[in-house]
């Protein structure tokens, strides 16, 4: 049979590893990979009561929640919960601001419930919330009908990595990418889905990660014999990198971007997570607004969602998607694309609204609201300094400013033993140090190698998340665990 | 630029109706067509004041909820509101096994909360109990490792649908999935964009929609020179035809499958809408099952979600797909997929869990559970006698058993001056009585050429889903214009 063909002999099945679509072979996401699973495995071994030289599994990976540093914001939860049982409305625990909050959405739902299908593109009440955000950011008006809502950003990224995508699936004719590196490995991960082709171009370490406009040029002239460029990705602020670019950088890639005739796909998910004294977000829709008339026709795309921020929650899976410099009729083909799945989850759809209009001066919640917000946001900032102070305390560590996002992403200058010993055990170098400091500390980082580095450098991601009193204790154990690998691995 | 050509002189856009993706380009959902938008517009008129011979628009889709007719589960409510706001597990007004199961929940999560991320293929313990509810429903044990969480049924559909295909994406060696006509309109439209071959084959309307396989083979064989066929999905009960298949019919198809190597997709996603007497749901695993160990290498992919029986959590986008016969290999590459979403909303996560395992005989919500479900399942049953008879008691309407899911496909035998005045306006003729019947009632109903019928065939699919008091008055209604709509065309 015409499906069967090429494996070891005729297969009974039809579905195996030879016949599945080639597409998901080719899926690689390096932040779930071999170490994540050994992770797991760590942790039922814990569970179990194996004794081992630390009592917990920390997983830096973007979930404040998950890692108990952060709190939900109260007012999230109770629009979320009224939602959920509406019996509550009357109950004289919910402030009225929230109740006020509910019954609108209910409002404009089918049967006054939450369980009703919405339309594809999400709540209008919601879109029309995040539209009012946006301009009041950005200082231009925004209109419902460009955002689009999704199940979260990793969702958001799906389908606008692949309306770029052209009908060329192998020759010179697809479609290009240019993505960052290091880079958030989803990017790399779905190009790879879709037979894109993924145009690398490195930040500069040297100047905190920010964009280089020579590197950006090399990179895309590089590219021209294999693809037809057809967009950048910038992630402001950075993940992996923790850097917040400027604004006269974000107007170099814009210009860069109308020049070369790219898409400009903004990943904004961090927007409200910065820290460092003198950095502020400028999103590259307001940039591109500010260079007036003669940029009319860029395309951008810019990326938000619920998951991260001082809201931080990640697994109600709420994202959008906007688009500025998209023709009505390119709009009715994504609009057509979401149709397909009904709608977008309703509890990420209000997250995401909530996100984007929280308690304002004046509203009951307010109060309570800006306590909880200041409370994470002072946390935050003081463990971006604290864990870049740390990291460049250690010898043979260099770490740029934690900026903003949740990371840092500190190089460390491995000793040749280790990268012999990396060698003679398959892995790459920043492998073997993530994975010792694993079994050591209990501590799950991700390699550089994730992430893509420049060769013959080492990095690896490790978040600021953790509480600031586990925070102490985490640090003297990697301080430990580092010292004794170095020394372990000394020439 | 490469990226420009083929438009009328040279655009600024980059992405543009000429150059996006072909694939986003060919998608279309009949379902959210242009009656779709013509509804929503007639709801804004109405909501301005403008008079019309009707006070509402009642959509005809599969949304329990939103049409009114159906209160939320309790249970359901509850547990999703403790989960979302757990200060509430010291309220005695909630029941024991309520607070039980948020407790399991949350402990199982990093941070004890919703908000954490889960693992990519979902939550351990709700993949627990789906494998639960599938041994004990089928008498076979099932394991949690076969089953994976989505954002709802769509989703399943896209990710098992898109596992199918080949590289080839043009020529004859194409993937050939075999869908029924009528059929949920997901699968051709999904198909549209994945370049998958649609091979249709008939249900049966003379023996109330079952499987022939006849029909099944003609299909096949005419389709062999165009593709190579991997699939065949049944949809059942049927989605719009409402006809629940019988032990023997399924037997039949899952031999046919068997001899012609085709996977067998399994929609059942109506498994708890029964309403016919002498009619039961038998799942295609078990009749799989059943057939022995000669069966073993079958391949089987089983669909389930949360949005319709007695729950009708249509918003929540819960759902699960669960493969059997796959190889732990095979099984990896649809486990990596699932990796590049992060994980599944979470609310979707925990009422797919619910839908599976609701309380117990014993439990403390049991009573009110029992009630509430009794009710629903009454109701639904009595309107899908109601709408048959009704149906049928129309000259020129012909309707099979509305014996399980929520619809009634009947079949509408339309004058011939009613096709020709279709065809003056452009519009296939069943969309022409749709579209009269939405400007003089306000109802809206699928046109059949939405989901397939046989040529020269006219039908349209209507819900059992609206309240009983309101359904007898929307009759009254129908009736008044489909007399009128005869008259009007009369020979």
């Amino acid at each position: 049979m015409a499906d069967a063909e090429g494996g070891s002999g005729v297969s009974a099945k039809i579905i195996t590893s030879e016949t599945i679509n080639p597409a998901y072979k080719r899926i690689k996401y390096g932040l779930r990979g071999p170490l994540d699973q050994r992770s797991q495995v760590i942790e039922e071994e814990l569970a179990q009561g194996q004794a081992k030289p630390f009592t917990e599994v920390v997983k830096h990976i973007g979930d404040p929640q998950g890692l108990q540093g952060q709190k939900p914001i109260t007012f999230m939860r109770q629009v979320l919960c009224l939602l959920t049982y509406p019996d509550l409305l009357q109950d004289e625990r919910f402030p009225s601001d929230v109740k006020k909050r509910v019954r609108e959405i209910l409002s404009e739902k089918n049967g006054g419930t939450i369980s009703s299908y919405t339309s594809s593109q999400g709540l209008k009440i919601v879109r029309q919330q995040i539209a009012d955000f946006i301009s009041t950011r950005d200082g231009y008006p925004e209109d419902l009908s460009n955002i689009y809502l999704t199940n979260g950003g990793g969702e958001a990224i799906r389908i606008v990595l692949k309306a770029l995508m052209t009908a060329d699936q192998e020759g010179p004719g697809r479609a290009g990418v240019m993505i960052p590196i290091p880079e958030y490995p989803l990017y790399s991960g779905r190009l790879l889905e879709l037979n894109g082709y993924q145009i690398p171009y490195f930040l500069n370490e040297d100047d905190n990660w920010q964009l280089e406009m020579g590197e950006l040029q090399r990179a895309l002239n590089s590219s021209r014999p294999h693809c037809v460029p057809r967009a950048l990705v910038l992630i402001n602020p950075g993940n992996p990198t923790g850097q917040v670019l400027t604004y006269e950088n974000i107007r170099e890639v814009i210009k860069f971007c109308h020049r070369e005739r790219l898409v400009l796909f903004a990943d904004e998910v961090y927007q409200d997570n910065i820290y460092a004294d003198g950095c502020a977000f400028h999103s590259c829709r307001k940039v591109l607004h500010d260079l007036g008339e003669e940029y009319r026709d860029f395309q951008l795309v810019s990326l938000h969602c619920s998951a991260k921020s001082h809201f931080g929650e990640c697994a109600l899976r709420g994202g959008y998607y906007q688009l500025t410099g998209f023709d009505e009729d390119v709009k009715s083909f994504f609009h057509n694309r979401m149709t397909l799945y009904s709608c977008p989850n309703i509890y990420g759809q209000v997250a995401m609204g909530i996100v984007c209009q929280p308690p304002k001066p004046g509203d009951d919640s307010y109060a309570l609201y800006d306590k909880e917000r200041t409370a994470i946001q002072k946390s935050m900032k003081e463990k971006a300094g604290m864990t870049t102070r740390f990291l460049n305390s250690l010898a043979g560590i260099q770490c740029n400013t934690v900026q903003g996002a949740m990371y840092a992403f500190p190089r460390v200058l491995l000793p040749d033993k280790a990268i012999q010993a990396a060698k003679d055990q398959g892995l790459t170098p920043d492998s073997l140090y993530a994975s010792e400091l694993l079994e050591a500390t209990g501590q799950f980082v991700a390699p550089g190698s994730v992430m893509g580095q420049k060769e013959g450098t080492y990095h690896f991601r490790i978040t600021i998340i953790p509480p600031l009193e586990k925070t102490v204790h985490q640090y003297e154990q990697f301080k430990r665990f580092h010292e004794d690998f170095m020394k372990k691995y000394e020439g």
